[in-house]
């Protein structure tokens, strides 16, 4: 089987805070030496923009599914570009080609994405200093949500997570 | 202009609380008496069939926005059924096509409701009893998250909402 | 069960010919006639707009499935308007949503709907002039392919197809 | 700029005729050894799964855009999974993501993504031996579909439209 392993990062591209523009960026960095491909929202915004660039500095593969076709709003960083056209219903699409999602920083359209991935079962790992929305996602989310300190111990996650399956 | 006010209806389908379903007749009614026609997600289970059930015995009209076209899931008191097979996607169309959203119970389907309710802009009144929820979305969402008691208070939301716009 | 009868009219949107704008009015029109209610792509555009003018035009309910919430692209016929945000995906739901499809008139748009229709093994009525495409449709999906030579006759097939299933 | 060129291959999945799969395998082969990266709509089914498996028999990057994340149904020369579950909706995200289309046999699935594709703007590649629907779709389409006889005169088409945008 050809399957690649995919980790999906989720973040907010517009006013996003710079701490989580600066851990996606390493988080791109850290997935893309493991050998895995990343999955983002593909603008060229804030989180998603950070995190394939990160990405690219070592060479690794990115994708994004794009909400429209628009040149000027996608990630010069994404190699591998899947236009939807679709807006905010393309947040499933972003979480069900994951094998793990990283949620790195708080916001609406990662709050959706987090609750659709946990929805469809799979494992989440919280990268942000949001306590009421860690809270509120374990609860919801039980044994599938993990909080992660920093980029690191995100990427340790992933590893026991898909060592599991 | 011929456009019908529709208000959404979000809430668990699966292992709903009793509480929940109770409040979902009730609001169906009750919305159905204001000549408002109800959206829901049109499964025959838990708050969405308990919503269209409560709009009918009244007389008032129905849509369902079903993840599949399967007979056996979808609920008899849905009027109108929009058939799109694209799963939790559909929970976009949901909130998008809502003039006024309320959530009815607490869930991972119907967050991811809210979440994009939201981000696209629309007000949410959320009629449960989940304080972490109500905290977080509060500061997500800030002037278009409101909270209400029981389904008078909410449809009286409603009714304050749709007039301002 | 509440479930009302849908007949879905698919035609072109941007430069319609005119007989199909007339045959799409007409079209509504008897549909309504027959307590059916319409279901169409919304905009406010060619045999979009026309049918749903048709249908209201004797008091009929008209249903609009819209690739945008673009105030200024919604047909004022449409009563009850669904907004996808996702483009021609909707094109998908449009017919999976309807139990019988008529396409009025001919185009890329309509030629896709009629695919997607004959795919999903939904009967469809094609009113229109076009030879080619009626003889390509009709080796593609055999026995679901019907051709009308005007509204009249289009609603006699919806009746012997609504009455077999 | 990072953006890969992506080679869109559409044909049937289900009872497809011997011709059309062994010219999805020679296309898939071509494809990859001109550097590009293969889209199809993923399943292990007829071209889908051969214009996968002949981009990998010389090393190409495969993407499936997959109707439902179901693994029975994934081919496994699909190198990047992307998992919609939205049915045949997904037809549109096939051609909007491929810089070209190109049509390896006849079907309904088929003709609804090369008449989405045409109204989408994409060029489109007809490498059938359907007449009717190569009328059709010139009618239609214009100067955006071409016919090509073999694999080889696909790829020259392909070359001879990216060298012009």
């Amino acid at each position: 089987m050809n399957k690649k392993t995919i980790i999906g990062v989720m973040g907010p591209g517009d006013n996003p805070r710079k701490i989580d523009v600066k851990r996606a960026f390493e988080l791109g960095k850290l997935i893309a030496q493991e050998g895995w491909i990343i999955l983002s929202g593909g603008r060229n915004a804030g989180v998603m923009d950070a995190v394939s660039k990160g990405a690219k500095s070592v060479g690794g593969l990115t994708i994004g599914i794009l909400p429209t076709g628009n040149e000027r709003t996608i990630s010069r960083a994404v190699d591998i570009r899947i236009i939807t056209d679709m807006g905010s219903a393309r947040n499933n699409i972003n979480v069900l080609s994951s094998d793990v999602v990283i949620a790195c920083g708080s916001g609406l359209g990662t709050s959706s994405e987090i609750a659709l991935a946990l929805k469809a079962g799979k494992k989440v790992i919280l990268l942000n200093d949001d306590k009421d929305g860690q809270k509120f996602f374990k609860r919801l989310g039980k044994k599938n949500v993990h909080v992660a300190q920093n980029p690191k111990e995100a990427i340790e996650v992933v590893k026991k997570t898909l060592h599991k399956d």
